[in-house]
């Protein structure tokens, strides 16, 4: 439980351990930003409903990690949800975690699932006093937590963008099982981003549609306008780079199967010269009493002769067909 | 036939035989909802259309199992049609019934095709007395009955999901025609949920576009917000698993050709080893009369030697290039 | 040329011979339903269109079978065009003939293209005196026999259904070019419905959307609203029939081709096993000098063992690897 | 530069080779329509540009005959660009070119690329006197010639569609590969035929949205209705054909590909039933010492009976198993 | 930074290096366009906003070339962004760069990543004087750079389908790798380019509908339908491309996997031919006592005979099978 209290003048940022200590803070003018970290303490949530006066729905909203990102208008707030996700550049994959955000008038309540968060810029940009955050209320500071949620994703993808980009360098010489296997990987993962990309993005537009008193600053709409922006810009790479696994699947399996399939015709290719030259052999292994090529007193040399010769012709003719 | 008629103070649970003894719960105050199992007895029914003064068309409606979910609004009451699913964990396989609502001032009937549903936890809510369910009316009622039949649907496909995960581990090592049979079932019942819950989507989007006397409580407005996200949800999640199964399925066939061709490049390149070795013999086999090769002491050793030399660069040969 | 004539208390049926007769029916207040079967003579038309005083473009759009359904909107009287598809059994095909409806204020005017439609259970209706229809004007006969054509597209779609359910079950065990074609003949069938279905959903929401004075009894709406669930029922299942035949198409491919790559397996495991058993026999066959293997006594005996271990050796590696 | 200049009672028609003959024609009250072939004269456009007043983009837009079909309102006039397709039997090839039709008052300009055109039955209404386009205005010609175009899509479209069905019989016994070809060349057509109907559609529903004097005929509403019906019906065609071609192509590359694979299946079997015995000839050709069968009176013929009882044993096994 | 300061009678053109010195002309009535090339110095960028009172939004804007195209309006002025395309014949790859625009009352500033540009045909025009650029204010000079722009896109869309042309009909005959690399290299850059047309498109149909005093000009209305017209082409031809693609990378397979096939088929029947040739050489081989046909007195030349006549008819059955 950590909160942030600022205004023009001042901030003051701690980390609380008793939920009562929060009340001076709520109390005053400035804005307040209460960020929880973990959802393991049912009755700390309970508290907070109450204390706030919030609809139980949202208590159980926040509680229930699998909903989809969405937007609600209460009488006395906004609640927002959004799926937070960031990229373990250890273990290459993306975590994804929910993101209740509850906007009062002088409050904000972010209630996250894990610790460890993507809202570093933002305190930086509150600490370091810039004007335009510190002054602007709690829907800018709403704003800024769900860009820099959406700037993560576009992050993410950049991530997933390069392994892909450096792999389809690799197609084209390398079909080893493994490239099929990232490759599946990634499109798994750009995948799962883009389930989670279409509804916040529907819900980036509602939010935008609400008349409510906390949107009427008209010098803040530019900036749910980028966010717009942004989220389709996401979304649009999203699905390039979906069609780019895709097409790079298929070149891997056509570079697969032209390489069997060279190796095949060159295998039978080669069983197919010697096939002549076995049944020559074989004539000459039968056991009639008249056949008088043996008896020619160089005719092991000329049976050679012919099977070079024959050879040869076969390997030039196939050749020239182009057939290997 | 059960009837449970509740108000916030009491609540009645019991087991009818005669139709004529709802009468008492009806003109009562309290809500009152009737449950009716089993289709059979159409003079029932007649005699329920009859009771209540119902539109002709909702009987037949109620009767016509095979109707797609919709919403239509009467000037005596609201009916509303759905799928109710439950999984047979037994046989695995998704169990559907049409289930019918008809919602009036204080009165809920609900029609279903077979005894056994998925209302228990709505009727453990009654009888425990929660305060919300309680005191709302039919409208809630309906909400939960609505609420508990999609929480089927999002729990069926968490059951298919789980089959779906497990199976996805198992296809990069097993490649057993059981396996794709499987694979065929859950994309049949995953497609078969979508095609229920597609237009159960678009009812349950109707329902909040009606602006009767039934839906005015603007408190509970929030709720079918909520049903919506959860249908939307189970779409979601069922076009998500759709589309594993169709990369599952063509992991596996890729798995299957890609398996067939290891074993026939194999086959191939295990004959072309021999196939320049039988030539030899076959040379030797040869009756020319002046064959010096086979006048030597050890030109049978010889043989063998030269034989196993060709044999061994042929597969130096094969595996530098990577053929095996 | 067929006329039922009919208000609620009775009803005339007659078959007419001389458009003229026509005229005292007309005139009368009850409703007045003219059927022409066939459209080869174009003056019945051109006198029909003028004893009516039919804008010349209804003329020619009835003449016209090839058009798509439509819905047509005119001063004294409203145009309906829609095809009434029929399954013929014997044939197993569907045949379609194009059906236009003129509805005016006590007469409605059915043209047919052939001979034998699907509306004997409408006149059924009427003979029998159901009240509902009897009493409800023209409007309420429009919606009778358009329900009871689309009634018969599902008819349709569950007869191809049946047989594609039919085929789904033999194509696990069945791999015969029969089924392939049986497929793609109800391929193109459901592919031939769909196109017909969906101009005419378009033209059953367009007929909802006129309000003229045809439309305006309340008391209709909901049978509109049926008719569009029906519709939209037809178009849905045709739908999943595609998906279901495709899928099948799928599944005859892959059980052709895995049953040709086990046969082809099979076969080259066959030939592998006797390659080294021949090149085995070659050597022995060649005529070195010294060659001491063929002066051991048992030195045949010894060859035929080698041979055996050699095969079974192959044979429990390729069993054992899981290639056969 | 041909003029046809009509009203009710009287038409002329004549071919004008100086621009400025044509003022008499215009001055009067009757309709005029002006038809220009070929655009490679700028000059006398420019020349018609200034004499009516046109505004330079519609100049500018007649000569660019690369554009989308387009619809566009001026103070002064409508501008209106369609393809025109005429379909040249000889070379079997859909040939297009552009159609800029510019109406005014009493004057309809059309310009075409090229000499000839889809025109004369409209002509030729006129020449006969027909009432209906003889009375309507300029507006009423517009949709004649709009309508005689979008009727020679339908008429390629019929054309094509005949090619197409005449494939389908052959494709199940010919596996050319100049049916191929066929079907390629008419999938082309077909999508350059639907690349041109989308636009065109699109301008023709923005026709009846524009609200301008020229369109106030209540009476000429039902004909761009009807022309609306046949570019749908026109699209809704040629998504058939694709539809059909697409089939028709996978069902080529199956036939081709079965048929293949019979050959080589055939082959194989053929290739396997000799392995065996070739293998029996290969042991009684060794030169082992003691291999009594040699020395068997009859021991020839067993070898041979031996092979012959192999071989159709073989044989009546992968018949049994279906193999071929 | 290039400065072009006109109005109806004079025009100003040159090269500024201190951003002070544009102030004369900012001051004057006349249209001043700012061209700047580089982004690589925020100072100056920082300096114009300060200047021209700019939100500081667009200021970050122009510096993020990785933003979707997009148009913003605000109070004092108009942002425009979108991807300026040139095509480099030499490497034969596209080149993009981010171009914002910013529209005031009697100024445009232009930001460029890179020097070079595809606007000389605009200032050529302002150069000679033309009169409508000259006179129309920066409205139609902002139409007139993005229609350049979108006439590049159109250019580009030429330069490659001229390529895919080149290329569909090598397609028929050569079946080389290279064709094939190219052609995925041409679907990248179709699919590069469209989805940069997509949101341009999005943002062109954005314009239009802003309703500010810059656009009241109802003369230049149809200017911006004209644009539309346009990146509705690009779109449709980027379109178009992409599907002849597809299809060529089918055909190419299909080539390639059926020149494969008649090569397999080819080799596997000539060593069919020689399996029954080699099996009685091999009978002739074995050493049985008594094989009476060895001691014929022409019994080799009959085996000949047999081998030519079995050979011979095994071609012919294969020619009349139509199998090469």
């Amino acid at each position: 439980m950590r909160v942030i209290d600022f205004d023009e003048e001042q901030l003051h940022e701690l980390q609380l351990y008793e939920f009562a200590e929060i009340n001076k803070y709520i109390d005053s003018d400035s804005v307040t930003w209460l960020n929880i970290d973990g959802l393991h303490d049912p009755s700390l949530l309970e508290q907070i409903g109450k204390a706030f006066d919030l609809d139980r729905i949202i208590v159980s909203d926040v509680l229930n990690t699998d909903q989809r990102p969405k937007i609600q208008e209460y009488d006395e707030c906004l609640y927002v949800s959004i799926k937070m996700m960031r990229y373990n550049e250890a273990e290459r994959e993306v975590v994804t975690e929910n993101l209740s955000l509850v906007m009062m008038e002088d409050l904000l309540i972010s209630f996250q699932e894990m610790k460890g968060d993507v809202f570093d810029p933002v305190r930086e940009r509150l600490r370091k006093g810039k004007k335009k955050i510190r002054t602007s209320g709690t829907d800018y500071l709403l704003f800024a937590l769900l860009d820099i949620v959406i700037d993560h994703y576009l992050y993410i993808l950049a991530q997933l963008g390069e392994r892909i980009e450096f792999l389809e360098d690799q197609i084209m010489t390398d079909t080893s099982r493994e490239l099929l296997e990232e490759i599946g990987d990634l499109k798994r993962e750009i995948n799962f981003m883009r389930r989670n990309i279409v509804p916040a993005r529907e819900m980036i537009h509602g939010i935008s549609k609400i008349e409510s008193d906390y949107f009427v600053d008209v010098e803040n709409e530019v900036h749910w306008q980028e966010l717009k922006g942004n989220i389709s810009l996401a979304l649009e790479s999203a699905d390039g780079y979906r069609d780019m696994l895709s097409d790079m699947m298929n070149i891997y399996h056509t570079s697969v199967s032209s390489k069997l399939n060279d190796v095949m015709k060159f295998l039978t290719i080669f069983s197919v010269v010697f096939i002549p030259l076995t049944f020559i052999a074989g004539i000459y292994g039968t056991n009639f009493d008249n056949i008088p090529e043996l008896h020619f007193e160089h005719g092991y040399y000329v049976m050679w002769s012919v099977m070079i010769v024959v050879a040869l012709g076969m390997i030039y003719y196939f050749k020239r067909r182009g057939w290997f």
